[in-house]
């Protein structure tokens, strides 16, 4: 992970639930520095505990400001998000787009934050100039109004898996291991065995077809020693051993 | 988009404002099938709607089922997101990696589901032993409880965006136009040429440089048509024409 993180803006944001619920996004995906412009109902606010499901406590003091110019003031790459788009020249990332943005920035040790705002109407143009490039979410064209938590979470989230090396398909095995071939052999030719002993290969000319499905159902499954075990099992428990 | 989209399952869901919540993320990214499993203040329910922004009503109907094998006993291939690593041998996917392998699914006509377990203790093991593969989201591993609208809005998003072609990156240009060349350096020859009149390239020497560096600030921009005639009318004021 980088050293340097983006810092969250949330400007004029209205209930406090929603400034809890969007520090507890932020910090599952490990970020932990909240800026607030002008929160309505002030700072700090105990309707934002009741939904922060204790991540304020664990990340950096929230700091309020008065203006989104002071709350950016010692950042050096600052992205706004918003719906609609905008009569302004700027350059507009999808929030992957944009945190892959955010790390060529971080990567060169700058200061980034990433802007939301209000529940209702968004961020105005003055504060939208401000910033150097917009991120816009994809969605549903008919249904685009997000929670205000639920936008930094998707933010956050793209930041962490831009850092993130979890590969995209693994096989949780648990304790057991994938069968070596010749386990997987030892026991098809058992079964083979088994069931050739009570005629289960009717003709000749199917035996070869049948074998090969067989053999593709625990190959497929990617089959584990422990599974291999219990397989014999099973074939010992249906043959009466 | 494809015609085939996966079905979000909420099991043992408690608090209706969750599943409002849940409805209003899924539906924000398209998805629009939701099926409760044993829901804990029944349904329908006067505080999903509170929640949801008005997304139960454009979705289809919310179906009610007994039990997750009753729900998803129509579906093809069935994922099940759990944040603990489970003692059971499965395949696990990161939500990206998920959204892949759900539209595998999908390409061939399949039916897909997405299960979530209940708010504070997530699905029980004989819930995911009937789900063909796991997906658990990468993220703070010091802070990993989600919300579960949230962890739903996440899938439904990866879901999206598997199918979504909007660019990572694009300059929005409004009614603008990028400039041409000759355009920015017709503007860049007349800067270069007020300049020069008025002693700002102290030396031969440090001209070409200033130049480039003047350059570089425009051209790096992707200037368009209309900031090249609003430069000129700032020239053209600094000299007092």
């Amino acid at each position: 992970m980088p050293t340097t993180k983006p810092t969250i803006i949330l400007v004029d944001p209205q209930m406090g639930e929603n400034i809890g619920a969007a520090a507890r996004a932020m910090h599952n995906f490990g970020l932990d520095e909240l800026r607030l412009v002008n929160p309505r109902d002030g700072w700090p606010s105990a309707n934002a505990i009741t939904m922060d499901a204790g991540a304020l406590e664990r990340m950096q003091p929230v700091r309020v400001f008065q203006t989104l110019a002071e709350a950016i003031a010692d950042l050096h790459f600052v992205v706004a998000t918003t719906a609609r788009p905008r009569d302004m020249i700027k350059p507009v990332f999808t929030p992957r787009g944009a945190a892959t943005e955010i790390n060529t920035h971080t990567n060169n040790n700058q200061k980034t934050g990433i802007v939301f705002g209000a529940e209702r109407m968004g961020l105005i143009n003055d504060d939208i100039a401000l910033c150097h490039a917009i991120a816009t979410i994809p969605c549903n064209p008919d249904f685009s109004s997000f929670n205000l938590a639920q936008a930094v979470l998707l933010m956050a989230y793209e930041w962490m898996a831009q850092n993130d090396q979890t590969p995209g398909h693994t096989l949780n095995t648990g304790d057991s291991f994938p069968a070596t071939q010749d386990k997987c052999e030892e026991f098809l030719s058992r079964l083979e065995f088994e069931l050739n002993q009570r005629g289960f290969f009717r003709t000749e000319e199917i035996r070869p077809t049948m074998k090969r499905n067989i053999r593709n159902i625990f190959v497929r499954a990617g089959i584990t020693d422990q599974e291999i075990r219990t397989l014999h099992g099973v074939v010992s428990s249906l043959i009466g051993k």
